[in-house]
Parts: C-alpha cells; sequence; structure tokens
C-alpha cells in the first residue's frame, strides 16, 4: 500500500498548469466485475443478466455507470493521484454517460486541466478545474466527468498574492 | 434477482411530477466494505488505512466517494427504481461530497423532483431532473447529486403534444 509519501511527489499544484493533458491509462473491463459491482451497488436487471439485457435498451449486459466511473478513479489514482499532492475533491460540474460500457471493453483515461487557482482559505492548497474523458477500444467516449481537485503547493502563497486572490 | 416486470411498475414518468419527495431508505457503512472498495477503486491511503487517514484532513478512515455514490445507487435502486420504469440516466449536472462518510454512519437517501418534461424524440419516454440528497445519523448532508433520469410514460405522447414540446 502506497503511503504517499511527501518524497515521492510529482505533482504538485504548480505543476498541473491550464491546458495540461495527461494520458493516464487503460483498462479491460471484466464481465465478473461488471455483475459484481451490479450487484452490490446498482441491481437492475440489465447490469446483471444477459438475458434481461438483451431486451433492454443497451442491447447486452452493461457496466453500472457507477461502476464506469469507479474504473476511471482506479486509472486515476493508480496513475496520477498517487503521485500528486491530492487532497481529494468537493466534487463535480458534470459527469456524462455518453455511451454504454460493456464487457470486453478497453477503456482509456485522458485528463486536461481547464482551470487553475489558489485557495484564498488555505495558503497551501491550489484548486484545480478537470476534465476526465474515457473512450473506448473503439474511440467512442464513453464519460465525461468535468470536476474540482485540491492539490498542496509546492511554494504556499505570499500575503499579497492571498490578498489579490479572489477564489 | 428482479427482472422489472411490466406489471410491477409503480411509478411512470407520468407518477414523477415536479415537487414530488421520496424517502428513498438508509444503509449503514460498512467497514469491510469501505476498505474492500477502496482497494479495488480508490486506493488513496485515507480510504485503506487507518494511520493515513488520522493524519489526512479526513480526521479518520473515510469511504470513497464513489463509495458513497454506488451506497446511494444501491438505495435507490431497491428503494425506488426496481418499481419504477426507469430506462437509465445519461448523467449528472452536479455532485457535491459535501462531508466525510465514515464506517458506522447511516446514511439517508431522499429523493425530489424538480423538472419533468417528455422527450422530444421519443413519445413513449419522459425526463426528470432529481435531486439526490444524502444525510448522516447527525443530519448532516454528505452528498447532493442533482441529474436527470428516462422513464417509460404511462401513456405515450399525443401528436399535438409532441409537436407543442421543445425538449
Amino acid at each position: 500500500m502506497s503511503m504517499h509519501p511527501q518524497k515521492n511527489i510529482k505533482y504538485f499544484w504548480e505543476d498541473l498548469p491550464v491546458g495540461r493533458t495527461l494520458e493516464i491509462g487503460s483498462t479491460t473491463v471484466d464481465r465478473d466485475e461488471v455483475i459484481a459491482f451490479a450487484g452490490k451497488y446498482d441491481p437492475q436487471p440489465f447490469h446483471l443478466d444477459e438475458e434481461a439485457a438483451a431486451k433492454s435498451m443497451f442491447g447486452k449486459l452493461s457496466a453500472s455507470g457507477w461502476h464506469t466511473c469507479s474504473m476511471a478513479m482506479a486509472l486515476m489514482v493508480r496513475g496520477f493521484l498517487h503521485e500528486s499532492s491530492s487532497l481529494g475533491s468537493p466534487g463535480l460540474e458534470s459527469l456524462k454517460w455518453l455511451k454504454p460500457v460493456y464487457p470486453g471493453d478497453t477503456l482509456t483515461l485522458r485528463q486536461r486541466i481547464t482551470e487553475s487557482r489558489p485557495m484564498k482559505s488555505r495558503p497551501d492548497v491550489g484548486l484545480t478545474r478537470t476534465l476526465w474523458e474515457m473512450f473506448n477500444q473503439h474511440g467512442e467516449q464513453v464519460l465525461l466527468m468535468d470536476g474540482y481537485g485540491m492539490f498542496r503547493r509546492r511554494t504556499p502563497a505570499a500575503v499579497d498574492e492571498q490578498s489579490a486572490d479572489c477564489a
């Protein structure tokens, strides 16, 4: 288990400027995991049962949207956050499930920083706004998330920067 | 496994007018499940390890935000969607993790319909916008989601209703 030691941090807030795009990684969707996740957290028939799924608008067994988000998070932690000074997220401005996700799909996650500002209340922390975009093996986008992250700064804000900040 | 049979449907689109509030149910957060979820989908130290969590801003072991969403979904499926004509969701306008969620917390979910309109493209389907609000045992709100759901209609739209619809 990574203990997120300070010495391994590659990305502080200052290292995440607007426009920065990072390829985060890929994962293949496992059928048993789709069913196990749905059984616990989203037991709708089209996420659990091939026959019910065939009759649904998805056409075949598909992953819960929350499973898709969770797979994106797993990629994000292992491919980025573990090397960052992340302090978590207050939430998202938008979440879109754009296409069904099926067992056997290979999903690839990319993130792009769209806003960045110091936090007024905490001189040692900055806020970023990030787009998470996940694509399947056909190049179709399956997920869009637009949310905020808090990161410790490499260098805390100076007093005059804080007073000028309107975050 | 429920097969979502037509005959058991209690809530069609017409049964979900603006302003309708439903108490969905409660669940207690299990420590082993917090760690199991985090190990798979959000392996950040403060979701996995008591000692690391004690040093984090959460103060003690807390659930992944995605686990919190998934627990809300589990309540929503078992307490509402299974009895509805739900066809899934295209996404959310907003998702806020307002307070940490800890093992042992009892979470209670409520939903409120805030918008409702026919779908122009599908006369047999209506769209609702819904607030999901989840509270802990202290009455503190831990989660807010503001999203869309598609539901089959009890009675498909008439032609003149469709042409007047600007959804």
